[in-house]
């Protein structure tokens, strides 16, 4: 059988830094597992602007459609903020997003044991949290059309169109069932079912999918409002959240703050199976691209290896080397390692980005 | 002069409870500081389709655009879910927001020192906080056309317009920078101008109101997901926020929560001076109807209390006045006087709504 192949997209500010460090686990996977990965290496966003002029070529494009799995560090930098809305570095991203037709964007919100007194939220709100917020990522209020910036009597009007098909949320929606399974069995969908129509065709497919597919999952729905208030009062109350492009947007945000943890956290898109039986993936970390600390060492590797990890688990049925990976991650910080942003009042042995991914990789 | 008028919309759940308590200030205000309100009641949300079949009667519709300011208490509750959309209870006071050209949405989120220990967040994090969410409120996802369920093909379609206007935008703007002046000279515009055009446009207008009108006001921009990740790392660092319907809608229900105050947090919905001078206004509680403690005497009517102290500094000037009612606001707090919604493991004298409305009037 062919090798698992990958795209590395390392993209800009301290993409290609933390992915540096993801090439060193790529490198153990061959040298004592014995999984040896092909893997290309390409631009996106604003690099790939500077060289041809567009945030995502073509043939880019066309590669990460045929790999087995894209891996991509972070996208975006003030130098690019005046460029043209269609040449933003974003576009590059949202454009493997939809062409890829990745719908199933998983996001975790975890907080790490060694790491709970650093969020914000107090520790028993927090310590242990492990919840998945599942977002569609290919259709909403992102991709609608009409949109654009028109001109009506004598000013402009800015629109854009939130739109969801029936197909579209039973697609997402299977998703987040199936990953239930796999966890604590319970989804809570969120949208504004009390406001917006398309939030009520969201919560009827939502109900339909599980009254029919999936009845053994416990499934709850909430105003997103009330969604952002319930993961800042008690986010233990959840398992698996779906909610759509937007409102995942805004709202894995804020759960990705609660955990303290926001530079170890990875996310895996996912689309229908190839022909291989795998699905269409890319995998990134949650954090951006962070311009202020590029070039300096002090960016944390962790989110990015974590989605790595997630890649063994979901792309290549490597769940035990996912694992692995994880365990390494979790031995390192209960060593006191930490990067800049991990340093809190209670110290650690402060490290570089590379000296952590060397330490990750010591662990493994 | 003729009274000052006020219409009081109670509405459904704990709505009419909160409310008895304000027109115990109310009565005060006639006895003690000699301003006779001239009130007159009505119902708005599920109460009002029990009785009508629609959430808002025209009839009362007409008395609130005479008013000198509304006071609207919740609406909704479960037996209230299975109606139409067009008649469920949020539509009345969507049909209010919207025909009385309420555009200023005003939400304060506001830490409370009593209660400081109240939040699940750390007490630095939120002892002392003081921000103010502006949200747009007659606009937006909200209210755009088209918007429906249809079907295409085979399958159903949920769709949703966001529409913004200049002239929208800019006088939502102009709102945020006058309050700013009056408070910490800073606004934060959020939106999501690296995905929609309508956030472009939004974030044009902004600057541009700024650079010509307000230039002295500290402005800056954010992307909403990073806004809902700031708010919770370090929500000090606002003054003002001022941002669209819906962002708005998520992102002051997060800050709400921050706060650990929600029982006690008011707002203010504004739009454009009446002939006499005064803006047309409706002030209600940032909490819902929470039908599962209706009647029970465990709500907190310091919210609704609040709301009235700010009618009394947006809509009549009366701003000594609106200053006492809150100094007797924190006066009893600090007595440790608690309805149930405040009461922690700190412990504190339980009381009921009336108990709590009594003992802020006693205080004044
Ligand atoms: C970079 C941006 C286009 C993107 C989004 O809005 O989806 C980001 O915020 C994310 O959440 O992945
Ligand atoms: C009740 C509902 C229609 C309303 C809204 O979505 O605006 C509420 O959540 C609010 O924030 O006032």
């Amino acid at each position: 059988m062919a090798n698992p192949s990958l795209l590395i997209l390392a993209g800009d500010g301290i993409g290609p830094e933390v992915m540096a460090e993801v090439k060193k686990i790529i490198g153990w996977m061959g040298a004592k597992r014995g999984v040896t990965f092909d893997v290309t290496e390409d631009l996106v966003g604003g690099c790939a602007y500077d060289k041809h002029g567009v945030p995502l070529h073509d043939d880019t494009m066309a590669k990460a459609q045929e790999v087995d799995a894209v891996l991509l560090g972070a996208v975006g930098g003030p130098q690019y903020d005046n460029l043209d809305f269609s040449v933003k570095p974003e576009r590059g991203l949202l454009r493997l997003r939809k062409e890829m037709d990745l719908f199933s964007n998983l996001r975790p919100a975890q907080c790490f044991d060694a790491l709970a007194d650093f969020s914000s939220l107090k520790k028993d709100v927090v310590a242990g949290l492990d919840i998945v917020i599942v977002r569609e990522l290919t259709s909403g209020v992102y991709f609608g059309e009409p949109r654009g910036i028109f001109t009506e009597g004598n000013e402009r009007v800015g629109i854009n169109t939130q739109r969801y098909t029936e197909s579209e949320i039973a697609r997402v929606a299977r998703s987040a069932f199936e990953l239930a399974r796999k966890r604590g069995n319970k989804v809570c969908s969120m949208e504004k079912a009390n406001v917006m129509e398309s939030g009520i065709l969201w919560r009827d497919v939502v109900q339909e999918i599980h009254d029919k597919e999936y009845p053994d999952v416990a499934l709850s729905h909430m105003y997103a409002d009330n969604g952002a208030m319930q993961l800042v009062r008690w986010p233990k109350q959840f398992d698996v959240i779906v909610t759509d492009n937007l409102f995942g947007d805004v709202l894995s945000d804020c759960a990705a703050m609660l955990t303290g943890s926001l530079g170890m956290l990875p996310s895996a898109s996912l689309g229908a199976p190839m022909a291989n039986g795998r699905p269409k993936a890319l995998y990134e970390p949650v954090h951006g691209s962070a311009p202020d600390i590029a070039g300096t060492g002090k960016a944390n590797p962790i989110a990015c290896i974590l989605s790595f990890a997630m890649a063994l688990r979901y792309s290549f049925d490597m769940g035990e080397d996912a694992t692995r990976v994880e365990k390494a991650v979790e031995k390192v910080l209960a060593d006191g390692l930490r990067t800049a942003d991990l340093m809190g009042p209670e110290g650690g042995t402060p490290i570089s980005t590379a000296a952590m991914g060397d330490a990750i990789v010591a662990a493994l």
